[in-house]
């Protein structure tokens, strides 16, 4: 049975990594005290090890192991034996072109499927939809596709954010952005605001987290959603 | 010899389409009174007709008759036929995408290299650099390449945006997008604040308008230069 926690972003403002979810994460991982992190998003381009190293650090304090997947010599056993899985933000497109050089994407569904828990943060929550059509990051490197691993059958979008009416600036809207997807794909795309994050229970999804989301379905005008909303609907 | 202006935004706040470079235009486009418009990336996903009534409408001030390349059996004869070109903006990669399958990267990247003046905005501007790994754009489709026309020897990231030090959102800041480029590509990205635009005349580039750019070159601290400036040193 899945088990997911599909989290908009790691750190809120003002709070250290992964901080506002680690109560969370203590009940999530309670059965393994060893987590296989994939750090390929590279954040701000740091390396695999500082990344690992930073995932460390967090999970220390709920006393658990992390050991990234760049450190085993076979990442697909790595992934079928591993009892916890998290996957970090930092860069979409360099998260995904790194998945599929290794040719994990079909291992990450299985082990997703039969019930490894799973976190993901930002870039590694934009992964969990179908596509990465709607990431906010920046094309820094071309990936073989923009298909996911579609273990929810909406897109994400994480960091979302809401227009500024004071802004003067001439950029899309992020709800701009998301419409004009919807002219060209048809899925649904949950926005998710920074502290709110999806929990999957097999077929269920939950809104968790203090805040509402914003759900964007085809050819419908987008509305709000509740925290503790159940999406299994959405599709 | 190559003419072309290419701007970071068609529109300031509070102002028209293309208002703030009416002037300009009208001498950059002395010797026609027709324009070519490439309405493919479809701001807010309206249609190809609609763009270029948007385009007519600006030109019109300035007594130039605007037809939309989609209006044409054969896009590559329009191209080779035109006096002068505008590609608008909207997404990048919608643009991109189009361009490649009607095939007219190389035909482009003819017509500008003999001289036929180009005008792009926003994402119209992206294409002129090596490659859309700078666009600020959601990738809402997937285009075979991010490669582009290559007619300046660098980079464009058009509408940069300084970033908000009051801000409390947790994305990437624009300066930090950039650099995360630089961890995999080495070509330097000019930052065109909205009211800049570069003059191509031949070989030579000048940073035109009120503001400053801003420069990132890899493995250099980024750094501003003036109105003005003469970038064709740049590579």
């Amino acid at each position: 049975m899945k088990q997911m926690i599909i989290a908009s972003t790691s750190t809120l403002h003002g709070s250290g990594y992964l901080n506002y979810l680690l109560e969370e994460l203590m009940f999530f991982y309670k059965d393994t005290d060893s987590i296989l992190f994939i750090p390929y998003a590279r954040p701000g381009g740091i390396s695999h090890d500082e990344y690992t190293e930073k995932a460390q650090e967090a999970f220390s304090e709920i006393e658990k192991k992390v050991k990234g997947i760049h450190e085993f010599d076979n990442p697909k056993e790595a992934l079928k034996n591993a009892k916890g899985i998290f996957v970090g933000g930092g860069n979409t497109f360099v998260l995904v072109n790194q998945l599929y050089k290794n040719d994990l994407i079909s291992t990450m569904q299985e082990v997703i499927h039969s019930g490894t828990p799973y976190l993901g943060t930002s870039a590694g929550s934009n992964i969990c939809g179908l596509t990465i059509n709607t990431t906010n990051d920046m094309p820094i490197v071309y990936p073989p596709s923009f298909k996911t691993l579609g273990i929810v059958p909406f897109n994400i979008n994480p960091h979302y954010l809401d227009p500024d009416p004071s802004s003067k600036h001439m950029g899309e809207t992020r709800e701009t952005r998301i419409q004009e997807f919807h002219a060209f794909n048809s899925q649904p795309v949950v926005g998710l605001r920074e502290g709110s994050w999806l929990e999957v229970n097999g077929d269920q999804v939950f809104l968790e987290g203090e805040l509402n989301a914003r759900i964007f379905e085809y050819n419908k005008a987008p509305y709000e959603v509740e925290t503790g909303t159940n999406l299994s609907g959405l599709k």
